[in-house]
């Protein structure tokens, strides 16, 4: 494999090569394993939520036309008809004029449509209600169906599911609910230099970070991650490494040496892989450009920068929006996590032609957007990774950005 | 227990009296079991990381003074006195006037300081190299110790472990690190109108919504969530489900119906835990008044409104930063999560007194901050927090906030 062949792609279009690949497989999960990922379908109520109206106060239940224009100088009296308790059910109509005693939650008798909080009123003895304001229609009350309507769609194909969808769709009776598999991502690590967390190291050596700095954010995107260990930069134990963790994955990472050399041998023994396709080798961001994409079958191996910060800052920009689209996240590229709009501290100047994203440090300042300030130092400094607070992205065209300007800014 | 005991507090009062309950035990934990939880100790560099310095490109290593000047039009001619694999070390010092081939992430030589890159160079052959470019002292060269000094700290205790500072850890050699247990919480659900998720529901009843929506809000603050199940709005009924939670986990929160009546059976219940001390009743903040706070032994007992949408938004504003708490998160009551800045949309009216949490649509809007729209309807209405994208805080001194005012959104 000539590593000249592929020239410089841009990240948009390296993420539509990734958008090729399929999402992963549907499957059942229940509710508390379903949380975090993506609703495959919609989700249509098959009842009303709530299914009768419900008193969302203390208090008492009544038509509300018949306490119109009551007040604390003009009371409204009523008979009391009934005091529910949460889950009674009032048997037939309320009669006009009548009211009932109900506790939040509590079903609405019919012909009621109103509460008046029990703060407003007081029992007379003999059954007599003094009602001393005067409700509006609906006041205190959740109508049936308000919150779902039976036969509407009540979350769609597509939602993260975070806790209150979760919440949902337990209320609507769903404890099972179709989503995409989670993503197995196999990280295989590999470099002359690189040698184990748990080695001394001599001068020429450093440890092996990326296969748990990935492994982190990995499992940030809902994926998880299984370590295959360190390979020689030695293209045939480096092709075995990854047939064996493509068997075992969904997705292979390939954390390679940064030096030319090193990845040479990464793409040969990506190219010599039964069945491989290399899709594309290089993409116009930085830090992060020595990126590889290649097909397996239906599978993606990534081969990502040795250098830690830019294979964290790859996997921001390319690899978990990849994850996600796995999942069925269908804006997974176009959203690259949360993010804030903050002001810029000063000049920020970037090569044309390339997307850059610059470290920063958010400063919140009280009734304004934060100050984001540019971290400097070299960019294969992982304290200044652990020092920011966000990534500021500059687009291709752009050729820096300047002081005050706003930008929005990648939450890390 | 006489439910008029105790008065509404402050939310920072409450919060006051959740910091009085000490942070769980330390533990080791690996690299990736200690992924998002917080350092209990200082993390000092017992050596230079870089252990030497390395070069951040492929090139030459010299030292800048002997290519002082050289450019395209004037280059400099240097002697080449090896070339160096990635994990090598020249052995004694690099003789003035010559350079050494270098790859990314290879140690510079004794005497060297600066690396140019090898576009900007050329072989003349008989092992000269044509520099044209001149190089200032530093260039290109990641210096022993700059990221990380040896004796000094590297990760200060409290740190959060995102995948940055866990990279960081490994490079330091540290596959243990000392946290704090994750918190195991127990969910006990009650209500008499509350029925299983699986459950036909018939007017008058709801199903169970948050034992599985506080499960996931547990679970994203880093805690074990165990569902306790559904238990009878009964005294004893309920003590005994309490003790059962409280024996299994570090924290117990219950569910209650939501009205007067079957708040009473939940602060009974709990007052009647062997050993129980009521601490708190109430707090000032809206949605979520009706929260109770309980001490038995060293362990909390936390009673949230049994309304969804009310006990989701304690949660985040009291809940889920104690959890963080428990875990040694020594600012978890002051940072209620990620915020972002945006402006409010529309005036929003609000009671002195109490803090109020207010549902937003977050609208972004390119080269501005987003809009924070309020979403109207009903508080119990779940829906309405399916569609939100943050809290908007109103702080309990204000009266409300105007359109146009540049507020904190909490993210959710």
């Amino acid at each position: 494999m000539d590593k000249d062949f592929f020239k410089t792609i841009s990240r948009a279009a390296f993420a539509e090569l990734l958008r090729g690949f399929a999402p992963l497989a549907a499957e059942s999960a229940g509710l508390l394993e379903a949380h975090t990922r993506y609703l495959i379908q919609d989700v249509v109520a098959g009842e009303n939520l709530p299914l009768v109206s419900r008193s969302c106060m203390d208090g008492y239940a009544l038509r509300a036309r018949d306490a119109f224009g009551a007040s604390e100088g003009s009371p409204a009296y009523m008979e009391c008809a009934a005091e529910l308790a949460v889950d009674a059910i009032f048997s037939g109509e309320l009669p006009p004029g009548h009211c009932a005693g109900i506790v939040t939650g509590g079903s609405l008798p019919a012909g009621a449509d109103a509460v008046v909080m029990i703060e407003h009123t007081a029992r007379m003895g003999a059954g007599t209600v003094e009602i001393r304001r005067s409700p509006a229609p609906g006041e205190n009350v959740m109508l049936a169906g308000e919150d779902a309507a039976q036969g509407r769609v009540a979350l769609a194909a597509g939602t993260r599911l975070r806790p209150q969808a979760i919440g949902l769709l337990a209320a609507l009776g769903h404890d099972q609910v179709m989503v995409r598999a989670r993503p197995r991502v196999g990280i295989v690590s590999t470099g002359d230099e690189v040698v184990p967390v748990t080695s001394r190291v001599r001068p020429g050596q450093v440890r092996d970070v990326n296969s748990y700095a990935l492994a982190c954010q990995v499992r940030e995107a809902g994926g998880e991650a299984r370590l295959h260990g360190l390979v020689a930069d030695e293209r045939d134990a480096l092709c075995a490494a990854l047939e064996e963790a493509l068997a075992e994955n969904d997705v292979v990472l390939i954390s390679g040496g940064s030096s030319v050399g090193a990845r040479d041998y990464t793409v040969a023994a990506v190219a010599a892989i039964q069945g491989a396709a290399v899709l594309a080798h290089g993409v116009a961001m930085r830090p992060g450009k020595p990126v590889l994409l290649a097909r397996v079958g239906g599978k993606a191996v990534i081969g990502l920068p040795g250098q830690v910060t830019s294979s964290q800052v790859v996997m921001i920009a390319l690899g978990l929006p990849f994850l996600r689209h796995l999942q069925g996240d269908a804006s997974a590229f176009e959203n690259l996590g949360p993010t804030v709009t903050a002001e810029l501290a000063r000049n920020l100047p970037s090569a044309r032609g390339r997307e850059d994203y610059v470290r920063v440090r958010l400063q919140s300042r009280p009734g304004l957007v934060p100050l984001a300030h540019p971290l400097l130092g070299k960019s294969g400094l992982l304290s200044t990774m652990v020092a920011a607070g966000g990534l500021a992205r500059i687009e291709a065209q752009r050729e820096g950005l300047e002081q005050g300007a706003l930008i929005e800014v990648i939450v890390l």
